[in-house]
């Protein structure tokens, strides 16, 4: 079983800030973040992940809203941490190719290959404006960008071949140039010519990850996809998604065990399931109407007032077509509107823990049944872990859920790899320019 | 006087990786780079600083010219030192000012405030076709980018006041969104909305580090600059740089001393004279001709071959007119080659030291007084210690030329600031967003 720790300032459920467990001056401060990935790195976790995108959520008056920016925050993370994954979001929309795979060859490198790449597209209209766009490219305009992108990097971090770097005192070669090529990238929307400035970094390449659930999400993660974050809210749906995307793997001719499906849990533990259950109460009571209401409003475009909290939420103003029903968000909320014919604080609670991840409220032994069951079912590789507050949340799971799951034989005690390919179980790419080992052992390199 | 580390990887000059001295294996181990910023740190300098460019140099065959990306890199150093400043280059012509924006931002909260930015538009022509276009911008309109863009990022470290971030539990008022605010740049070459998606940074915004020095680029300088690096051969060059730049300055109604001149400075030391020269032509020795021929190509447009080497520099091919004559290190060489008429060899170990910044031979003492002139007769406010390799190169100058410096009175023998804003004697400058503090306090806040 997998597990990252999923990271968020002050933790995932939307009132955690104002808990009497958190410490909002610790929010800004990157001794923070190394504190929990040390944590994490200490009860072996794959990897710690963050979120990311380019714009300022309007919702920020009434929860910790704004975006560490990745990068900068993990390469710090990594001077202090020897094995855990580090996870950076970074969006295919509003980057240069050149300069994103500059960012995650360097991470790379400097975190001796601990590096994993959450593609994403930006879900967030509003990002449009802070780059000079009118309007953000739709569903499909970004996806069809995320294919190119995603060629025009990976063609960046192979363009130099293992063995290009040679640094040859004696002989005055510095670098086989030989061995380093020009890309030449000519998509549909990116042209690069490369190479890049970087030498290919020890894990050849970020890990894949994406966390796009629509259907072209899913094409997308079936052909590139090394890992996948999901949300789901029932055991179902998660073994729907975990049977079709690896289906999609394999149809593509892949190893389907190349895949691994993480989907998000964050669980409320405490000593019984009744005081899991308070305690989870005990943030639901410090939400704030006014913040859900927004989000609402985003994920449905349905906006409601405070006078319809206690009422059903009206299911026939949704409306299902058009861009927003392209959304994977959106479809699991419609699912549970459908299914659990919520009222609308009933919903805006179910979304407050994690945002429509799964809450789990329960002793260690229940959540890490659950853990198991989802894992044995067919319905996940492993979990993207996201504390409802930080970093007691944290400390609670790897303090009692872990050590059951490795009692149980479902999680490693230690790690046995060095990199985030190797706890993944995942190969190594080589580069595609690289001629076939034989070959290139016959050519001299002079 | 304001003393920097220039860090290059093996060191400034260019054949420095080859050197006995250097450990060619640990170019790319963040640990190398970390322990120079801790040294460097230990001798109580302003900051280190990192060059960029979004391309690479086709002479890497020869030299170790592949590029760190600064700001993973930086992350990293901050993570294990506490006050010495952190100045990245980044181009203004090859990223989005948003995503610029928060990079510098973290940089600046990770590192509580240590954080430059140092201003290029980009010299390598090359770039270009990494960024999908078919030829790089000229030199005007690179500077045109680049007031639009300073003004649009400077905008975006505005956005937040001080006071915006509020983070009361009690209230639930996390952030104050009256004090967060679009920016809705509307520049004649990029639009930005904002606001920026992270609370305002310790030194409001970064230290702005300017390092043309053609006319476009003084103008740039004497506008937003509060660092200047710059190259100059002899102190009349220097001096007159300097006080064009001041004057420049205080035309525009700024406080000279509110805009530092640093330039450039390559020291080779030993205990006698002649043993510092010595050491230099070791260095020398170790030159490949490829590699500066293909450079002397770049800087003056002039293809010369091996068998040219030791006549004369054909002033006659050189093209003093069209874009490369708006070079600032173009007329740099030119001036080397019209004032001392050299064979090519001579101007290719001229330029192999530091590629046209001034590099010196001498005791500790004949630098430390070289430093002391040029401070003292109006030509530097500080320096840019560029070591010819690394770590030794800097050792050197740490234990024998600081302590020189210090006992003349000429350098802080301890840090008093925290942030390089402090260090450099700098303001931290408010908000444009930001109400009068009177005003501000009138005005409650819910
Ligand atoms: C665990 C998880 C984390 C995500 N993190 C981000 C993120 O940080 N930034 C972002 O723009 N989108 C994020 N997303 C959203 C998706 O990447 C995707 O952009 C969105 O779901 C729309 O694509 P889709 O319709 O294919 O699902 C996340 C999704 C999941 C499941
Ligand atoms: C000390 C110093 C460091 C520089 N570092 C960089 C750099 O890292 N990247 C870059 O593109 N240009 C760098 N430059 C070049 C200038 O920023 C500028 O782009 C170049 O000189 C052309 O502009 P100009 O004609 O106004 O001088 C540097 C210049 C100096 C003096």
């Amino acid at each position: 079983m997998h597990l990252n720790l999923f990271v968020y300032p002050g933790g995932h459920h939307e009132a955690a800030w104002r808990h009497g467990s958190s410490d909002p001056d610790r929010l800004l401060d990157v001794g923070h973040y190394q504190d929990l990935a040390r944590s994490a790195e200490a009860a072996a976790f794959d990897g710690v992940f963050f979120a990311d995108g380019p714009s300022l959520a309007d919702n920020v008056r009434y929860a910790s809203r704004f975006r560490l920016e990745p990068f900068t925050w993990l390469s710090a993370i990594a001077a202090v941490t020897e094995r855990i994954g580090l996870i950076a979001t970074a969006s295919t929309t509003y980057t240069e190719p050149y300069n994103l795979a500059r960012l995650f060859a360097s991470l790379d490198h400097l975190s001796r290959g601990r590096a994993g790449w959450n593609i994403v597209t930006t879900g967030a209209p509003q990002a449009a404006g802070n780059f000079g766009l009118d309007s953000h490219p739709v569903h499909a305009e970004r996806y069809a960008r995320a294919q190119d992108f995603l060629e025009a990097v990976t063609k960046l971090w192979d363009s130099w071949e293992d063995e290009a770097l040679v640094a040859d005192q004696r002989s005055g070669l510095f670098a086989d140039t030989d061995r380093i090529h020009t890309v030449d990238h000519d998509g549909p929307l990116l042209k690069v010519r490369g190479p890049l400035n970087i030498p290919r970094s020890p894990q050849g390449r970020p890990v894949y990850v994406q966390a796009g659930s629509s259907e072209d999400g899913r094409a997308f993660a079936a052909r590139h996809a090394e890992a996948v974050f999901t949300a789901h809210q029932t055991l179902g749906s998660g073994q729907d998604f975990y049977a079709d995307i690896k289906k999609r793997a394999a149809r593509l001719g892949r190893d389907p065990r190349q895949l691994l499906v993480l989907p998000g849990i964050s669980p409320f533990i405490a000593s019984t399931e009744a005081a899991a259950r308070r305690l989870h109460e005990e943030f639901n009571e410090l939400t704030q109407p006014e913040y859900s209401l927004q989000l609402l409003h985003r994920l449905l475009g349905v906006r409601l007032s405070q006078e319809e909290l206690d009422g059903p939420v009206p299911r026939e103003l949704i409306e299902t077509d058009g861009e927003r029903g392209n959304g994977s968000r959106f479809r699991l909320v419609l699912d549970i509107v459908e299914r659990e014919q919520p009222t609308v604080r009933e919903l805006l609670h179910r979304l407050a823990g994690a945002r429509g991840h799964r809450v789990i409220a329960g002793t260690p032994e229940q959540v890490a049944d659950q853990l198991q069951q989802w894992y044995e079912e067919g319905a996940a590789d492993g979990f993207n872990v996201m504390p409802p507050w930080l970093p007691g949340g944290f400390d609670l799971f790897a303090e009692h859920v872990v050590p059951i799951l490795r009692q149980r034989g479902l999680f490693r005690g230690e790690y046995s790899g060095r990199t985030l390919r190797e706890h993944y179980g995942l190969p190594r790419p080589a580069s595609r320019y690289a001629a076939p080992r034989g070959a290139a052992a016959a050519v001299p390199v002079a």
